[in-house]
């Protein structure tokens, strides 16, 4: 790997890390960025996704050495100072590492689930749209062993820049699914063997009470709305007990006490 | 309350609310400021921060009657247009809801402790620098019924106003104080029949294990460095296990998780 050096931000070889932030509202046509040391190297060591390139400030070349040495040989590594490395993002990069990854085509739920084993924790996720909550939801995912996270299709995209960013490259690690029709892919899940526990402060049990299951489904919703009724009617309802004066829990959080929960020790 | 109508952004009776982003890292002297509808219910009604004024867009001003109800006859409630409140707080408010609040003389840690009971939730933090974090803990520790938050000297401020957000104004309603000699402090907690956790990624037993007590003092450090090591030392240490290829857990979900089981059900 011969690092290649850019002196002109317009150079078309760095063109798809210009103006990341308005390009990140934008879309970027089947390419994602991933940013920092910790998401790059799972970028490249979960094989995953596939890279283009890389983008890295000169003077952090030197740190990167055992990360680059997970890429494909002829991955371009560009290296430039950091005025380039601003004029091309459009602001002040200041951790200095970007790479760009190819989406691949969106797996559909159903081979997605029929590779899983026989222990199973997946994570449905319905009505997610912040990023910040998005990543949070796949970090705490990742840190306690869920095998998928599977989304309807109001949630927002997991591999927008700031998702990936705040779930510390989960979002590169995990497999995820969408879904349309909520009430046939309970069925689905059903047919599976799955047990399917939803979140919501009106819950039925107390999660501390609610039993792990060798195959479990978690669902999760909007932090304001919550799950909708009809799916609430369907399934298990688990609560965390709060406070009586404070019940105000962000979903991320709630995330982290119900994984926990249900993870396998 | 008869709101009085601002015109002109510089006007000095709304200058405490002038250009809020750089005022927020250059300080306030003594004042804070709480945005948004649940935020300012509770300054109003926890009773434990003065209110200054309240500056709100001509059309919230429906939508918060009850709210203001709770506020003393001759505190001054400003209403302004989107355009004049813009020119007032630099950027686009699009929540159109602001109040200044005035801080209290910092509380000592020992007349805050004298005044807990017998069974008693205590959140010790040290170097949480970020005001997110900060922010995200205050509101687990009210969602699971802590008593106090107790700081070091390395902790941000917890009346920041992004932090207040974040919050979602459990930084107005949570007692705390901050601390500077740590192990005089350790022993100030074990004097008064304390129990205390320190969370790490280390800790000798797992959190699942951890019987709560009556009093109990549960300590979180930052993410990267976490708790100092003569602290560990001193104290009971528990982890929150997590998966062997992903153990990366952000301190406010670890929050939300060792909160979550220590509190009183």
């Amino acid at each position: 790997m011969d690092p290649i050096r850019i002196d002109d931000p317009r150079d078309s070889r760095v063109a798809a890390y210009l103006d990341i932030r308005e390009r990140d509202l934008a879309g970027r046509q089947g390419r994602f960025v991933a940013e920092g040391k910790v998401v790059l190297d799972l970028l490249l060591s979960s094989g995953r996704f596939g890279a283009e390139s890389i983008l890295v400030l000169e003077n952090r070349l030197d740190g990167l050495e055992d990360i680059l040495h997970k890429a494909p040989a002829d991955l371009p590594v560009y290296i430039v100072t950091s005025a380039v490395m601003d004029a091309i993002a459009g602001f002040h990069m200041h951790r200095g590492i970007l790479a760009i990854g190819r989406k691949e085509t969106p797996q559909a739920v159903g081979p997605l689930l029929d590779a899983l084993s026989g222990q199973a924790l997946v994570v449905v996720l319905v009505g997610i749209a912040n990023h910040d909550n998005m990543g949070s939801i796949f970090r705490n995912a990742a840190a306690f062993g869920a095998d998928a996270v599977l989304m309807d299709a109001t949630c927002c995209d997991p591999l927008y820049r700031k998702a990936i960013r705040v779930s510390v490259g989960a979002a590169l690690k995990i497999p995820f699914a969408s879904f349309t029709d909520t009430s046939g892919f309970t069925a689905t899940l059903a047919e599976r063997g799955f047990e399917q526990f939803a979140l919501s402060p009106r819950g039925n049990t107390d999660i501390r009470d609610a039993r792990p299951a060798q195959r479990l489904a978690l669902y999760l919703g909007t932090e304001g709305e919550g799950l909708p009724e009809s799916l609430l009617a369907r399934l298990q309802t688990v609560r965390i007990t709060m406070s009586k004066g404070f019940d105000s829990l962000n979903v991320a959080a709630a995330s982290a006490i119900a994984l926990h929960h249900f993870s396998h020790r």
